[in-house]
């Protein structure tokens, strides 16, 4: 087990109605004045948002807010919120939403602390020193960003896609009512359920083998993801299945799958690209690339794609063929994400790749031939482009 | 999955020689004056006292220290260190040790922001309003208090052993060498395997059916230990399965595998007032009176103890005869406990009950008769004769 740090600061508000606490939750943080950051009309025609506010305002709270928080967030919507924060003098953030108003709002609290242009701390010039403290409502069970430090910004401008990361943006509370995920369209819903799965794998596809423990609950993590993610198919509004998925939506990106191990994370800078240039799912990217990625890298560690196979995919053994073993493991997560109407190529997003397209991602995912991603096994500019193309 | 909140805002640094960060971390959390607070000579004679001591220097931060804290710690311990650090102004306090090092520090940070007898939180009249911050030096995988909100003291005068739980008593860090336990006596070791293990059984028999992947989670934890217990009994110097048992530890207390459900904690209370009593290591108590509980309330859930033997112990599952397979898991954990040198009745534990200890022993435990123990099955004054007596 490798040295690591693991800090998890955010209060957990579990279980139905839960959203109800939010203006109790705000007071505790002895907040003077509230920015609510929501995405879509989803939040308003649910009447969500009207409850959020209700509670606020039953605990005296003065706020303001600011919709339009897209998938793949944008960065003028983080401009935005930093200019309302600041002419406001909010002292607090509150996203109400997914992924993208919790990674705008991080976004939003960085930049009203800090002088510079935020984009400064996703191009990692420099780490935030200083943010106001976030709140969450969440209402999508995917990315994880109610209990991690990661805020993912797309920048129009070259349509670039890109992570900053500090413990200062992990939430202070998290209020997760899984039947506020009843209405999610199946598309968003499955989308979630891989990038939930994917952000355990990145973690553990390692070389590092002294991890029994985080092993076994990361393996646990995608069986009962697998296993819910059937079940949310066939039965959206199922309580049990939407508060497991939820719950390990949150375990799977706080770090505690990770803890004593590197972790990979090629396939998310492989979709940060996609994402950026062609707005698709995370989700949904993650698993049009994860195939091809898998298959490509699989034998620098057929042992870990085998272990993997066997305990988490449920394919037995084959002693004699350690590699059929792994591969195995492979084709039975393409079929499990089939299953669930998730894409395993990029043209199952609807987009057909061209030459140039493929050159240009790999261009941008090396930032501009500087870099090699993946911790399992590094990959360069050309083991990009052909795993591009072999996921085309 | 019933309503739950989960809050562990600790911060761990876990490897080798991160003792020497001791003093960045404790300057991270703006302390002027420290008191450090630690067990036995152990922590003297090791020089980890030594270490730590010139890590804050390092830093500058000055500190008074208090030595004794003994297992089952002692109120008169909490009132000296209370009454020295209002003496001496200290506004954080450092536990170097285990779990008795732990939860006295947990009570003086509490005395000292108190005009009241601290001993009022432990008798549940009131919770603590405000809390001096702390920070750990781990030196013993056990209670799980360097992430928990609990502290459990030990009254001289009626030798009454009690727990108080706070948010405010988890640790803002934790510093976690598995290489400082190397040196624990195998019994000690072993107790706290025990109290690990336990820790996530209290939780885990509930009658909450719908906790699939905590369930997952605890049952990998569980078998994890008994893998790295064995492995200690043999190598006590093994890093990695150290590792595996001080990051278990941890988890098994911090709230993790308890989410979503209600747990029992009879096995507990019956052992605090054998603690209280025969000052008896916590751990090896737990042993002593597990198997007894269980047999006394299995059949208020068959189900359950049948797949804690399945998952966890291995046992193969008879579904003609579900009970039997629920007594086969009981009885392989004795087994287990047996071959880790640990106890399964109360004689091993050197401590032959008589009937009138019995009665006092349960008279206690039923705080004078006015209540009952045991989310999983509810225990009265009378069952708790019972078990104690069939535990003998």
């Amino acid at each position: 087990m490798q040295q690591f740090q693991y800090y998890t600061p955010t209060k957990v508000v579990f279980g139905k109605d839960t959203e109800n606490q939010v203006g109790k939750l705000v007071k505790e943080q002895k907040a003077a004045k509230v920015l609510i950051h929501y995405g879509g009309g989803s939040v308003k025609r649910s009447g969500l948002l009207d409850r959020v506010e209700a509670s606020l305002q039953a605990e005296g709270i003065p706020y303001v807010t600011l919709g339009g928080a897209v998938p793949n967030p944008r960065l003028s919507k983080v401009y935005e919120g930093i200019a309302l924060g600041k002419q406001e003098g909010v002292d607090f953030i509150l996203a109400v939403g997914g992924g993208s108003a919790i990674d705008s709002a991080k976004g939003i609290a960085y930049g009203i602390c800090y002088e510079g242009d935020v984009w400064d701390f996703y191009l990692k010039k420099c780490l935030p020193q200083k943010s106001l403290p976030l709140g969450v409502v969440l209402t999508l069970a995917a990315t994880g960003s109610e209990m991690s430090d990661s805020s993912v910004i797309t920048k129009e401008e070259g349509w670039l896609k890109r992570s900053a990361k500090s413990d200062l943006g992990r939430p202070r509370f998290a209020i997760m009512n899984p039947e506020l995920t009843y209405t999610l369209p199946e598309y968003q819903t499955m989308s979630g359920c891989v990038d939930i799965m994917m952000h355990t794998m990145e973690r553990y596809f390692s070389h590092e083998r002294d991890t029994e423990l985080v092993d076994a609950m990361a393996e646990g993590l995608l069986r009962t993801m697998m296993h819910n993610a059937a079940i949310l198919l066939e039965d959206p509004r199922n309580y049990e299945a939407r508060s497991e998925v939820m719950w390990a939506g949150s375990l799977s990106h706080n770090g505690l799958t990770g803890c004593g191990r590197k972790g990979d994370w090629a396939c998310h800078q492989l979709e940060h690209e996609l994402g950026g240039m062609f707005d698709v799912a995370h989700g949904a990217g993650l698993s049009a690339v994860w195939g091809s990625w898998a298959r490509y890298v699989y034998e620098t560690d057929v042992e870990r794609f085998a272990q993997f196979a066997v305990r988490v995919m449920g394919v037995e053994e084959n002693p004699q063929d350690l590699k059929a073993t792994a591969l195995g493991g492979i084709q039975a997560l393409e079929e499990f994400f089939r299953s669930i109407h998730m894409p395993v190529s990029i043209s199952e997003l609807g987009v057909e790749l061209t030459e140039e397209q493929i050159r240009e991602l790999a261009y941008k995912c090396s930032f501009m031939d500087t870099r090699t991603i993946g911790g399992f096994q590094a990959l360069n500019r050309q083991d990009m482009e052909n795993i591009y193309r072999k996921a085309r």
